[in-house]
């Protein structure tokens, strides 16, 4: 194990932090708010130690898969314990575990809160809020290879352990292009979405607040009834921005190449729209009774839609309010999620639509036993071996679930609660059915429930295996025992 | 598709059950019970059409997994639709549905039923109802394969699509001696019981209808209130042998052999006996301070454990009632269920810790990347084609659960509710929570949600592959396809 790396790098994130902090601090002057001295004093802190931290280079610069899941892992846990600080001290969230699960659900772009009335929040605490959402969404490893130089080719093992998906491809050669890329189009994106927010009249402030949670698919409201008291266009505009953020990036690459047709042809995107147009109809032919009108139930249809399936989380109506089926949807689209390579949550549409052609390969191979069939995914043959990580995502994805819902339980809440809480946290939502209703928060949880769910949403965020590979044994022995071997040697060479 | 010997066995499995549907006459007879007529009648019919079909023998006595799986899931539908007849007939069930309900959910070791007052059943409906259970629970094909003389040599596919776990093996060298020893060591542990019972002073048809119901893992009572008003005695008997069942059968050979270090040493019997002693503790610890004592609860804590695990549905308490971490563990139960090679269903004890074992490979595949690791189980390396069948199986259980749930939802009962009855009858257990709890029953779904019950239930006890199978185009378009050339063949030959 290489510690040393480990050590720079998480320097490096910390310095990264830090400085993406200033931004609420410019907020708080530009709203002449005494929150920003407490944001100001963290991001001095956290500069100071991560100058410290990355003073020594690391002699040696390779580092493995391991090295990559564990440095994810512990950036990601880093980052959420610098980022909860304002929080608490600023004395909006009261307690540490309450800022902690309010900046983890931020960072792993969740959404889930344990405020109840968030207007009563700082500007720059509101920004903050939101600002984590944007940083979560496409990474904050990734923004640090696109921003600050790193030596040594093996990068690629931090984009793997950080992006969603099944698997991670360069868009350019360069790892450090393909990170800015990502950054460009995911900032375009953004701005893009202010522009039309503001031309819906929403403030500008509240315009970027929405657009980070709606780029990052987080799902953190600045309103306390989340977006049910905007205008029908706002509401769509954010609509159709959710569903365009839960899309797989390369085929945003693929346009500014102009290769439309690699672009359009994308099987993940065409199952993604595919899934959000059918549950649409489900949902509105179960509600255009209730619903105020035609147009009404469509726009909520749709909008609930988008927002559960691409993770996001805002919600235009009480959905805990629909029927059977309509609910039944909801917590289907929940699992389903976004498109891999997207900044959304879930099992990814890929994925699901790879499980769906082992399936049907499997009743092929009953049929034919002797013929050999290969699975084909977005025109090219699926590898063995991904095959084989999708199967073992998706059952260590279940048993997670299963054991959290376990852990949960213990509260005694009931079972649509406790299983809806754990969906929405593992798969990065927000709101649940029942006691996390979309009018509901996760404030009333016990501190040990709030711990499960926090560990949910960051084992959901990093796809599992970064996150649990922490608990490996190996891993620490590997840790110390090269440490002191280290130490041993240079005694011997002194 | 050879579908000559598809008819024939089909002709041979009427005549098996015509001459089992003896014993519910013989039981009318007794009891001068005028229900037996109808008994009769449905023999005589079943044993014509048997007759007629089997008149000529297939030419070609080959035959594929294909034809297997084909073959297994059309004789399940058969004995299903035969064996409901009387019930109908007698007026005891009004409704087809209902009754073909019923028996399905008897074959496939169920134990759902549509009844509320069972003891109002005649004595000849009350056996016949359980001796489903013990047909269906070592399997009607492998009852075959030990009478009736097949030549052929390829008559092992009809075995391994109808038994249960993740690869089949042949105890003794031939198939027919294999079925002969397996039905030795089901009707030996069935007598044991009825001994038992009725030293506890259980009237002796009452003790043969509990046994059938506890060696098939069945769970239909001859009470309305299941177990709950028989003896604590009479409790831990069915307790112990419900435990019993649900072992793979292949410990039983290896002791008829003597060979008790091999039986005491596999590792699916030892997970399942230490899963069932940590869920009767946890359990214990969460119903101790509610029962009337602290044997009753440690009796209705293992009742109730291997009850559920076993998937045979009997209930000596009212477990809804229990509080939150009783239930989660009840539903996780579900899921687990018995060993492979048992009568029990589930997804199997097997299974469970192979998915284990490879979610520890591949945590091991990211700390060594290079180092090729096997999963082992049994002392055996498991070849990759057995992990990727239990991955595939995982897989498209949870999405037919999903999507059974999806179609059960449309009534709108309450989300517990819809979960759980679909749990309990894709696992081939009985009752579930709230709605289908232990005091309720089907009665009340809609006739769509009913057909998808019956679905799940066969679709859980041939463990999916061989009932989904139907539904390939492939196999239809092969029967009939073939059938023409035969045709056109002997025309030419005329």
């Amino acid at each position: 194990m290489n510690s040393s790396i480990i050590r720079y790098i998480l320097g490096q994130i910390l310095k990264v932090e830090a400085i993406l902090m200033l931004l609420p601090c410019v907020v708080a002057l530009i709203y002449q708010e005494s929150e920003g001295f407490m944001y100001l004093w963290v991001v001095i802190v956290a500069l100071v130690c991560g100058i410290l931290m990355t003073i020594k280079k690391p002699k040696n610069n390779v580092f493995y898969l391991k090295e990559g899941c564990v440095t994810t892992a512990l950036s990601w846990i880093l980052i959420s314990i610098v980022g909860a600080f304002p929080f608490w001290l600023t004395k909006e969230i009261p307690s540490y575990t309450d800022a902690l699960f309010e900046t983890i659900s931020g960072f792993t772009t969740t959404g889930a809160s344990i405020l109840s009335d968030v207007e009563a929040l700082s500007k720059a605490s509101t920004f903050w809020r939101c600002f984590t959402h944007w940083i979560g969404g496409m990474g904050v490893l990734v923004f640090m290879l696109a921003i600050v130089p790193l030596s040594g080719g093996s990068n690629m093992n931090l984009m793997r352990a950080e992006s969603p998906g099944p698997s991670v491809g360069k868009l350019v050669p360069k790892l450090k292009h393909t990170a800015r890329l990502l950054y460009v189009i995911y900032f375009s994106i953004t701005v893009l979405q202010v522009v039309f927010l503001v031309i819906g009249k929403m403030p500008v402030f509240d315009a970027m607040a929405t657009s980070f949670a709606t780029a990052g698919t987080g799902g953190f409201g600045i309103k306390n009834d989340s977006m049910v008291s905007y205008s029908p266009y706002i509401q769509w505009v954010v609509t159709i921005f959710m569903i365009l953020c839960g899309i797989n990036f390369n085929a945003y690459y693929y346009i500014l190449l102009r290769d439309f047709k690699k672009a359009f042809s994308m099987e993940e995107v065409k199952g993604y729209l595919l899934i959000i147009v059918a549950a649409t109809a489900i949902i509105f032919i179960n509600i255009v009774d209730t619903a105020a009108g035609i147009l009404d139930a469509l726009r909520h249809s749709a909008f609930q839609v988008a927002s559960i399936i691409t993770t996001t989380g805002f919600a235009t109506v009480d959905f805990d309010l629909w029927t059977g089926t309509a609910r039944v949807v909801i917590v289907l689209l929940m699992f389903i999620g976004a498109c891999a390579g997207s900044t959304g949550g879930g099992i990814k549409v890929s994925r699901i639509m790879v499980l769906f052609k082992t399936i049907f390969k499997e009743f092929h191979s009953y049929i034919h036993p002797k013929s050999i069939k290969k699975v084909k995914f977005e025109g090219k043959t699926v590898e063995h071996e991904v095959i084989r990580s999708i199967n073992v995502y998706f059952i260590t994805m279940m048993i997670l679930f299963t054991a959290s819902v376990f852990l949960v339980a213990i509260e005694g809440r009931d079972m649509e609660t406790t299983f809806t809480a754990v969906a929405t946290t593992i798969n990065n939502i927000g709101p649940g059915l029942e006691g996390v209703g979309p009018t509901q928060n996760f404030a009333s949880f016990t501190c040990f429930s709030k711990y499960v769910f926090m560990f949910d949403m960051l084992a959901g965020r990093l796809e599992l295996f970064p996150l649990l590979i922490l608990f490996h044994p190996v891993i620490w022995k590997d840790m110390f025992v090269q440490r002191r071997a280290e130490k041993r040697l240079r005694k011997k060479n002194i």
